[in-house]
């Protein structure tokens, strides 16, 4: 099929490594309702440990499951016909939702250990958890005064992309080993007769957890991480470009050098050379996601 | 200053990030030490708490601060000038350190636990640590066998470069979170009276540590993943190769499409063009690291 004026390059791979990622992103929040539901006292706001169950699901839910799929929506194929716009709407509204939801989370926690008179942000978990929070909500701010609103010149979304993409992929990689501190701790804590260390049902089953979460990040980073499923950029279908052109694409190819737009217009050869010369430049613009 | 033919884009923003990475690599292994012999029992080998007191150690000192200087290892420009193979040994070898290192550390626990009869390979920290362990071994064989012997044919190096840079840098993060989990594992198990929740100077201390670990992990990563701090290809002082070459430099334009060697014969232009082509090559050659 193609899509945005171009084929796709290994279409079907692609498709399989993203039901594979929303497959175990949904079945790890399946397993933290269950987790909560089953093993734990469930769901309510009233201060007790089922406030605090609020934690795991909406960390999993919210700061792993839609961060992730965040984090990929330009790159899925069917979503290239549609305006760079509409989709950095996508891209900024999942990011909302998941920090809202990793903020009601945290809210949870402090809630619970005000109410039981249990110190505050005392866990390395904490603290890293706490960081990630407040990194994540800067990345989506400043993402949304950057990219989004009309204000910031095409140098400065070019020179800022490369950090927006790097932040944001450390920043969910970080938030995955804060929900494997967080799931060491609460199993620790909460697991005292029959013990951790024996192996419990649900001591296996959280673990199960853990690795799944794992994965999920795993198949994120893949994902992300592959130049040759980018977004084309909108320079694509168009011939050498006049120095000093905004168009948003210049924007995409975000890593490319500052000269590489004058380097550009300096090419006095022929069209057919000048034809070959963008596709590589084009190429260059696909592989400059990391 | 000039290294392997090519000028640097940076130099100074490079050995600024290298610079900080060392130091907050060996102020990490330093407070491994302090913490082990100034709040903990010190190192011994007896099958006591001073056994185990060797992991962390050891995993901060090789899985976590020797890999991360073997990954960034080609990327130093005074060693664009070396062979590729010299540096293809430095790089397996500081990985083989690295590896012996988290395996006898992983030994040490396993010792302890045996001595004190708490049971092995429950808690989420060692599932992931003992799979982080044996992927990173077959990483090494594998990318042993395939980029060191002369065995493999260039196609299946080039197909087989970046699936090795995502694994690495994937295992690198693993590691790094399943340190996190250990701290959290062993502050918690550790600290009773004064425990973990009121915040001794230990707690403070090794959190720390933790920190460290990421903001090293943070360092490393930006600096695996900029492209244009990569090493240069072999091929980057010649002009336009003939189809089927088969040379070295082939191998670290990873990513690249099979078809590009074939394109560039195909183009029949004029010298300058073709100079100015190749450079554009070589741009695309060092963007594609992820």
């Amino acid at each position: 099929a193609v899509y945005g004026g171009r084929k796709m390059e290994d279409y079907g791979r692609f498709l399989a490594l993203l039901v594979s990622a929303l497959l175990v992103g949904f079945v790890s929040v399946i397993f933290s309702l269950v987790w909560v539901f089953h093993y734990r006292e469930g769901l309510s706001w009233d201060g007790s440990a089922r406030e605090f169950n609020w934690h795991p699901v909406l960390i999993i839910t919210g700061f792993v499951f839609i961060q992730g799929i965040a984090i990929v929506v330009y790159r899925l194929p069917w979503t290239w016909n549609c305006s760079k716009l509409l989709m950095k709407f996508i891209h900024a509204g999942l990011n909302t939702i998941a920090m809202i939801l990793a903020i009601v989370s945290t809210v949870a926690v402090f809630e619970f250990h005000n109410a039981k008179n249990i110190p505050n942000m005392y866990s390395l978990h904490s603290w890293i958890g706490l960081t990630a929070v407040i990194f994540y909500s800067l990345q989506l701010f400043l993402g949304f005064a950057v990219f989004l609103l009309p204000f910031a010149p095409v140098p400065l979304r070019a020179a800022l992309m490369p950090i927006h993409v790097y932040s944001g992929l450390t920043i969910f990689a970080t938030v995955i080993a804060t929900a494997l501190m967080g799931i060491t701790e609460k199993l620790i804590f909460s697991l005292k007769n029959p013990a951790y260390s024996t192996s419990p049902p649900e001591a296996t089953f959280v673990n199960c957890l853990g690795l799944l979460l794992v994965i999920f990040g795993a198949l994120i980073l893949w994902m992300a991480s592959r130049p040759h499923w980018k977004r084309p950029s909108e320079e694509n279908a168009k011939v050498l470009l006049p120095v000093g052109d905004t168009s948003e694409g210049t924007e995409a190819e975000s890593t490319m050098t500052g000269g590489s737009n004058a380097d550009k217009s300096e090419l006095k050869i022929s069209s057919e050379a000048a034809r070959k010369q963008n596709v590589k430049l084009d190429e260059a613009g696909q592989r400059s996601t990391m």
